[in-house]
């Protein structure tokens, strides 16, 4: 089957694809959000009816109650032919805060060669280029390469909670030679990244009441432990100043960076500095866990993170409040073999031994997942470094993602295939933050990396 | 001029007292919320036109621009009557959380012999009934038996920034033998307290700014400094492991507690578990600052507290950001001879100097008040004494009061006259907090103990 007409049809068709993504970004999918339900249902409609209007098959939302995951799938190419299962999610972070969108979140906006909505690169407009990859070989050719089916949930944003029994209910279903995953980016603006490895999560909530109201500062402070003051002692003590976790058996299963890896990330083009100055700009980096490298830091070692403290008074002006409550939201992003569930009791035992006898301590796990490493020497690991070399002209490196994709776990133990991550983001596409962009230049390559990605997999596939 | 007939006409006008004070209440003057305006300016006519119809004379707003002070006066007993300027402010403070409000804080409720609405207590409830007193008293004899000012102002609960420079100008205008000030409250349910100063107040804010834009914590965890992380760790090293603020300095100008003041305070009825169960409700009080009991740490000490942490996210549900900012609003209680200013800065620059290099800093003063002390054996505090027992039937206990009551060293410095607080809250009238509310029982008895207060002090000082 011939590439080249099928990427003259998609260069054809950019336009038309374009209007597909912004259609679909007005959708604000928000998962974790309880006031957007109708809305996450009207996503998932709208991209099953894409679906068949491609020319998919068997379109079918499903799921086991939560937010329904889309799935359809082509299957004509022959059992001789390579099946290919695409995974991504329809579901986008909140809006918080507001007033910091240059343009509506949910009102895609054109600007300097970027395409700007919340969801744009996390992860609509990465996983769409499948969809429009597949488009462009049905419109071409009336067939497909390979055998695909598609797979995008909507809970990614909200820890995948029904995404593990649904993998193992519908396993014969989802039966795949290789599954590729849009859903990351690049390491820097030249180069693309193909992840090794995902970190696992565990979010917990920590709530400590002291007093059985609000007090007043005046006719109080220094006769009760402000929760607010516990709350700050409390979490300060979960670093110690080598920046290393403290909770005892915290690092106890972390599989040490082999030497091979060391290596391996210190090829990898990185300019500490550059990466201070352009993506973060916070006046210095964290010198983080003593005995690591920024790369490794963020890749191969588990941290933890402080994403908000709920309590007292934080509007313009003044209160002197002691408040009855605190409430802090504490992530830890874990690596192979740490477990979830035996981190969060860890967690919670060592929030208890901190707490002092003046506060009430409520521990709450809200979320966890299992960090997933990926075999670098599948079929499909290949095919993609060959789609980004024609798709993008550039070398991909390997590296791990600090990231959490709850779903490469499920893939890799239940339905035993290879993991292939083909993601087109860019380190300031501002995911999870106001502003989140896509660069346009990179959907278009993207739509044509998949096709070729495709293509090579399914030309090696038949050629082994 | 006979007591008895002015103490009955103000018995038969208690349930107007009550409608007048439910007027009051029901105007929302929030001093520190912009959006509040009006209403302030409302609150502010509504208590002047209520001064015209009692019979005060020269009613006037004054000020310097900021909310105005609510100016009127009655003088008309005479050059060798004693002249009492009545204290007191219309403003309140914000009412969030407003969800845990049994009934709307702006709609005054009773229940259960407790009148329930923001400013009840904390302060139009208690400075109403100086009113209500000169009402019985003109009702009753068409005259006062002394010379009244009243001088009720509007930015209390805004740290009062313009009154210094009030009572400054108008010193002439405010001349008087003794200031009485009702904004504060019984040690507890039986017992009347008169403060014999108050503490000062300096009120921070730290802003921390680490990355130009909130981060995802998958993709930079590890190598950005947290700015809530770096929050946390600056605002627990404010306070060493014996309760002691740590800011160097901070003590160096703190009044050592007298033995006499230290044995008066052991003589008040004080029992810390029912002080903890009753008002506090946490599981155990806090240790505080060594070496002191609890009645000296909350009266005679100075405190740290923090009001509130502002960044990340802190909904429902989960976000995995690393905040571009973390903001927290503390303020510190200060006593005799703290200069708040300087406080402020020594504050500022131990911030500084434990900031780490990952960040920028910014700490800024939002106000600051003097700490006073209160002369207890000027003529005012005996007649206080003696309308204590008779209005409430129990003798007062003298201590300082925790709170903050920036005028009081205004009135002492710019107009040398005694102060002398005759205040009728009472520990869990929820002051700053949900359900503020007003015994009512206090309230008419309030109003007997400012008739015997203002005829006890003219009898007084006319035999003395």
């Amino acid at each position: 089957m011939s590439l080249q007409p099928v990427l003259e049809a998609a260069a054809d068709r950019k336009a038309s694809y374009l209007d597909d993504l912004m259609q679909f970004l007005r959708i604000p999918s928000i998962s974790t959000s309880p006031a957007h339900r109708s809305e996450m249902q009207r996503a998932a409609e709208w991209l099953a009816e894409r679906m068949r209007a491609i020319g998919l098959r068997r379109v079918q939302l499903i799921g086991s109650g939560g937010h329904p995951i889309v799935y359809s799938e082509w299957l004509e190419a022959g059992p001789q032919a390579p099946t290919l299962l695409i995974y991504g999610h329809y579901d986008v972070q909140p809006t918080d805060p507001d007033h910091a969108w240059l343009s509506p979140p949910f009102e895609p906006s054109l600007r300097d060669g970027y395409l700007y909505a919340r969801g744009a690169s996390d992860d609509k407009g990465q996983h769409y280029t499948h969809l429009a990859a597949v488009d462009a070989f049905l419109r071409t050719h009336g067939k497909l390469p390979l055998n695909v089916k598609f797979f995008i949930e909507g809970e990614e944003e909200s820890g995948s909670p029904q995404l593990e029994q649904v993998i193992r209910d519908a396993a014969d279903q989802l039966r795949c030679d290789a599954v590729v995953i849009s859903d990351g980016g690049f390491l820097n603006a030249h180069t693309p990244r193909i992840d090794t490895g995902v970190r696992g999560l565990v979010y917990m909530e920590v709530e400590v009441r002291g007093p059985q109201r609000d007090l007043h500062s005046g006719s109080y402070g220094g006769a009760v432990h402000n929760p607010l003051q516990v709350m700050v002692e409390l979490l300060a003590k979960l670093h110690d100043d080598q920046g290393r976790v403290t909770v005892p058996g915290f690092y106890d299963r972390v599989r040490p960076i082999s030497d091979e890896e060391r290596q391996a990330l210190k090829r990898i083009p990185f300019d500490a500095e550059q990466f201070r100055r352009e993506e973060v700009g916070a006046p210095a980096l964290w010198s983080g866990e003593a005995g690591y490298s920024v790369l490794e830091r963020i890749g191969c070692r588990p941290t933890l993170e402080i994403h908000g403290i709920r309590g007292g008074f934080v509007d313009e002006g003044q209160k002197t409040v002691i408040p009855a409550m605190a409430l802090a939201k504490v992530s830890m992003r874990l690596v192979p073999d740490q477990d979830p569930l035996e981190i969060a009791r860890l967690f919670e035992q060592h929030i208890r031994r901190l707490a002092p006898p003046t506060v009430q301590v409520q521990v709450r796990t809200l979320s966890y997942a299992d960090p997933a490493l990926v075999d670098i020497h599948s079929p499909a690991v290949q095919a993609a470094v060959i789609a980004f070399r024609q798709g993008f002209g550039a070398e991909p490196v390997f590296a791990r993602s600090g990231g959490t994709l709850p779903v490469v776990a499920y893939f890799v133990k239940t339905l035993g295939a290879p993991v292939v991550f083909l993601s087109y983001g860019l380190p300031d596409d501002n995911w999870h933050a106001p502003n989140e962009r896509f660069k346009l230049d990179h959907f278009y390559r993207g739509i044509n990396t998949s096709i070729i990605f495709m293509h090579t997999l399914a030309t090696h596939a038949s050629a082994g």
